[in-house]
C-alpha cells in the first residue's frame, strides 16, 4: 500500500487512473484518446462537459468564461499584466510565497508592481493581514495557496479593484465565492487534472481596456472566442480532467470535498501539535489544509523519519529545500486513511523513539 | 480494422498506446505517470532520454539546445518574432498556407513582416520556388508541410540570413541537415505525440539578440537553463513522446520511415492518377508525403464515396473545407496496410461504378 502525499503534479482518484488508461487504447470505436481529433463531435462533448462542470462545481456566475489553456501558472504570471494592466499603470500584489514572487517578477515588462504586503522576511510563515490596496491599482494578486510554505489564505481583502487570484494549489478544495473575483488561474496538476493543463476563470468585463496589442495565444479574449480551441488542445488532459471533475461531482461536490478536507487537516495538524517530536512551521491561523509542511523539533532525527516513511510506502514527504523537513499534500484525492497512516506512522516513531531514549 | 487517416491528433503505433495505457495505471512502484513529481528521478530521466532521442534521429549538431514546451506550434507563431525579431526591424516569410498565415499575423507586435512569395492567390497548390530574401532580414520563416493544402517544400532555399522552420507536420518523417537551419518547431501531435506539447530545437548562438525584454515562459533562454523545466512540464506528453521516437529508432529511425514513407505516398498517388474518377489538388512536384489531398473529377460523387470509407472502418479522410474533397494523413504510424486498404477501396468504388454506368 503507498500513500502519495506529492506536492504535485499529485495523487489523482485511482478510478479516473482506470478511466484514463482505457481511453489510451479504446476512446471511442477503437481510437484511443490519444489519435482522435480534437474537432471530433466526441471531443467537442468533452471539453463542453469539462467547461460545465467547472461551472457547476464552482458555482460560477454569468459573465465569466472557463477557458483550458496551456503553460501552467507560470505563463498567467505574464498573461494576466499582458491583459489587464495598462502601460505604465501599477498593479497591487500580495507576496505571500516563492510563487507570488515569481508573478511579479513578471509584471515589470508591461506595467509597475506594487507590493503591498510581504511576509518574504519570516519566510513565507504567515499570510500578511493588514494592508491597504491603493484604489487606483489596475488590479489585485494574491496566491491563494502557498504549497512550499503550507500557508492558505481564507479571507480576500475587501476592495473595489479588480481580484485576480492564482489558486493552483487549492482551487476545488473549499467553497469559494468565484463573484468576489475577476479572474482566477490555476495550473491543473493538483485537484483539476494531469500537468499540462491550466485553467482560468474571467469575467469578460474586465478584458480588452490595456489598448496594448496581445498575441493571439496569449489573449484571453481570443480563447473565448475560440471556446478552448483557438488551436488544438491538450486533449489527453482536458479528458482526464473532466473524468477527475466528474468524480468530485459524484463526491458531493466542492462543499462536500472541503469537510473532508479539513477533517484531513485537523486530523494531522492535532498529531503534529500532540506529538512532541514534531512541530508546525507557519502561523496557526493561517495553516494550509493541501500542504502541512512540519519539521522535527530534533532536526537530526528527520533522516530517521524519512526512511521510516520511506520503508513504509510514503511517497513525496520531503519539504521543499527553502523550509526543510517535511510537508504532507492533501489534495482531494488523497484518502483520509492515508492521513491516519501518516499518524500511525508518526505515533509509532514516538513510541520507538521512546522505548530507545528511556 | 480501423484505418485511422485523421490529420492530427493523430494516429500513434498501437505498442505506444499499450505502454501509454499501462503506464497510467503503473509507471513506477504503482504510481499513475499522472501522479508523480516532474522532480523525480524516474521522470527526469524521461525528458533527458525524449531530449537525447530527437538530438540522435534527427542527427542534431553541437550548439543546439532541444526543448519540450506547452502551447503549440501557434504559440511559436509569437514566441519566434519575440526572441529573434529586434523591434522595428523586419523578418522574410514564405506564404504557403493558413498557418504560414498565421505565422505572419503574429509578427506585428514585434517588427515586420515581409512576404517574400506567397501562393496564396492560387489557393496554396503550390510551393513557390523564385524568390529572393533580403540580406538585412532578421530571419527567414517557412513552413515544410502545409497539412490542409497537402503540399510539402523538399528544398530549402540558398541564403544567409537564420532559416525558421514549422515542421509540426513533417517533423521526423524524413532525414533533414538541422545544420542548414537556425530554429526549428513542431507541435507534437503528427509524428511525435499527443497533443499538448511542441518541440523546439534552436541554435544557441542567434538567441538573446533583440534587446527586448521576454517574459520568463517565452524566453526560449529560460528554458534552455531550465532543460525543458523551468515550470512544470506536460509530463504524460513528454512521457508519450519518449515511447514513440524510442518506437521509431527501433524501426531503424527517420532515414528508415522515409522510405516508408515515400513508398506509401507513391502507392496513394499512383491510384490517384491512375483511376479516372478521382485527382490530386496541387502541383505534382510539390506532394506532400504526409498529406495526401484529392478530389473526385465528379463532386456528386464525393457524397457516397466518403459514405463507401466510414462504412469500411476510415477515419478522418474528409478534407478541410478551405480545399474539399479528401484528406489522406499518412504520419510515420500509418501502417502501409491502411493505404492498401484504401487503394482497395477506391478501386472498388471505380468498379461498382462502372458497373452501375455501363
Amino acid at each position: 500500500m503507498r500513500h502519495n502525499f506529492g506536492a504535485g503534479p499529485c495523487i489523482l482518484p485511482q478510478e479516473v487512473f482506470k478511466q484514463a488508461s482505457r481511453a489510451v487504447l479504446d476512446f471511442k470505436d477503437g481510437l484511443s484518446i490519444l489519435e482522435i481529433s480534437h474537432r471530433t463531435p466526441e471531443f467537442e462533448g468533452v471539453v463542453e462537459e469539462a467547461t460545465k462542470l467547472v461551472k457547476e462545481l464552482l458555482n460560477v456566475p454569468s459573465g465569466y468564461s472557463v477557458l483550458f489553456l496551456q503553460g501552467g501558472a507560470s505563463l498567467q504570471f505574464a498573461m494576466v499584466p499582458m491583459n489587464l494592466l495598462p502601460e505604465g499603470k501599477t498593479a497591487a500584489y500580495l507576496e505571500t510565497g516563492v510563487w507570488a514572487n515569481k508573478a511579479i517578477k513578471e509584471v515589470k515588462f508591461f506595467g509597475k508592481a506594487n507590493i503591498v504586503a510581504s511576509s518574504k522576511e519570516s519566510n513565507y510563515t504567515f499570510i500578511p493581514k493588514d494592508y491597504a490596496i491603493p484604489e487606483d491599482s489596475a488590479y489585485f494578486h494574491c496566491t491563494s495557496n502557498n504549497t512550499i510554505y503550507g500557508t492558505e489564505m481564507f479571507t480576500l481583502p475587501v476592495t473595489k479593484v479588480p481580484v485576480v487570484c492564482d489558486m493552483s494549489s487549492d482551487i476545488m478544495s473549499r467553497v469559494i465565492d468565484v463573484s468576489k473575483y475577476d479572474l482566477i488561474y490555476a495550473g491543473a496538476q493538483k485537484n483539476i487534472g494531469p500537468a499540462g493543463l491550466t485553467i482560468v476563470i474571467v469575467k469578460d468585463e474586465i478584458l480588452g481596456k490595456t489598448g496594448r496589442g496581445i498575441p493571439s495565444m496569449l489573449d484571453y479574449k481570443v480563447h473565448i472566442e475560440g471556446g478552448s480551441m483557438y488551436n488544438t488542445p491538450p486533449v489527453f488532459s482536458i479528458y482526464v480532467a473532466m473524468l477527475n471533475l466528474n468524480w468530485l461531482k459524484s463526491k458531493g461536490g466542492v462543499a462536500e470535498i472541503e469537510q473532508e478536507n479539513k477533517a484531513k487537516a485537523q486530523a494531522l495538524y492535532t498529531e503534529i501539535d500532540r506529538n512532541p517530536l514534531f512541530k508546525g512551521t507557519c502561523a496557526v491561523e493561517d495553516r494550509s489544509r493541501m500542504n502541512v509542511c512540519f519539521v522535527m523539533e530534533n532536526p537530526e532525527l528527520e533522516k530517521s523519519f524519512a526512511k521510516f516513511a520511506d520503508d513504509n510506502g510514503f511517497e513525496g514527504l520531503k519539504g521543499h529545500r527553502s523550509v526543510g523537513g517535511f510537508r504532507a499534500s492533501m489534495y482531494n484525492a488523497l484518502p483520509i486513511t492515508s492521513v491516519h497512516a501518516l499518524i500511525d506512522l508518526m505515533q509509532t516513531f514516538e513510541e520507538d523513539y521512546n522505548k530507545k531514549n528511556n
